[in-house]
């Protein structure tokens, strides 16, 4: 193996093993002699690639950040006949879905919510809570919306449900769930469409 | 001051300063001796009321959940002419308002989705959960719900949005509003009631 490609796995490793202790114990817990370890790499290794536990949190909450456009830029390429609604019910399906079984993802979300976590390591909740906007906006210019419903009132409900979505998660694992997720949209769904198309609360993918 | 009003005012101290240092720092890395500093009492002291940190957060758990429990039962006697439906409203409201003034509130929900916090010490989110459902099936036997809407569906939906709201507020306090709840109402409400009623999403109190 070159000696690139084993940088590129050491760090990824390193990635990988704090997400899981961030997770686990929370922010000011996690120590990087035991992320290192858990990664097997050394101290010194460690130390060149993240002088810093900051540095370290930053790498992960922007992998999960790359992770979340991955998610919605996937959604996008396969556009469901439903347009920018039901791109917006599939997107958070995949979110959830991905939230269950990507632990960087997951460590994005619940390092924002940390409170030892210092602020300045990035936002992967407020990427998405963007791009909830965006796609509400997309769904309002081409006439989705019911009149009288708001693009910023529907992203706030959006948004709120899936970080309580995600926080429940981290005690019961259940919660993080298509069904749960479903709930909310198939109470909400009718409420803002303008037709009375087939948009699927389940999700189409 | 008698010797048990001095104990039960020490008591009170302490679990106030452990709420504070609970939501703030997050429980593994709260200590006992900085409570105590914070409480303004001495380290025995906080020995004598609470030989562990367990037994500390399940104290701020408990008198989280009494909270809860005051400010339910407060909704439920001025039961507003909304009924049941209009109970649930106004009650979350109530409750997202003590969860910005009450840091003994605060850390109860903070301690039950904290990862280092031991399970045992209680669960206020159930709590809730469980009141909602309750209430919910008191709206469904009078006939407030809609054909076809289902008390879990709801109450899963109404759960999941509060603890949102809640983890929200953590990094930014302007999530905990009236607004933010009032948002998820007004697309839930027209949605659930039976009638065309004067339910009011953005509360009656």
């Amino acid at each position: 193996m070159v000696k690139q490609e084993r940088a590129v796995r050491t760090r990824n490793a390193l990635i990988a093993a704090a997400a899981e202790d961030f997770s686990r114990l929370g922010y000011s817990p996690s120590s990087l002699l035991s992320i290192s370890r858990h990664a097997g790499v050394t101290s010194g290794a460690l130390h060149f690639h993240f002088p810093t536990k900051v540095a370290l949190a930053s790498a992960v909450m922007a992998a999960a950040i790359q992770r979340l456009h991955q998610i919605v830029e996937r959604c996008e390429k396969r556009m469901p006949p439903g347009g920018a609604l039901q791109l917006l019910v599939d997107a958070g399906h995949e979110l959830v879905q991905q939230l269950r079984e990507d632990a960087v993802l997951r460590a994005g979300f619940d390092l924002e919510g940390d409170p030892g976590c210092p602020r300045g390591v990035g936002e992967v909740r407020r990427h998405w809570h963007q791009w909830v906007q965006a796609t509400l906006q997309c769904a309002e210019e081409a006439g989705q919306l019911r009149p009288g419903v708001s693009v910023e009132q529907v992203a706030s409900a959006v948004f709120v449900c899936t970080v309580g979505i995600q926080m429940l998660g981290r005690r019961d694992t259940q919660w993080v769930s298509r069904r749960t997720l479903s709930r909310f949209w198939y109470l909400v769904l009718p409420r803002i469409a303008a037709g009375e198309g087939d948009l699927d609360a389940a999700g189409t993918c």
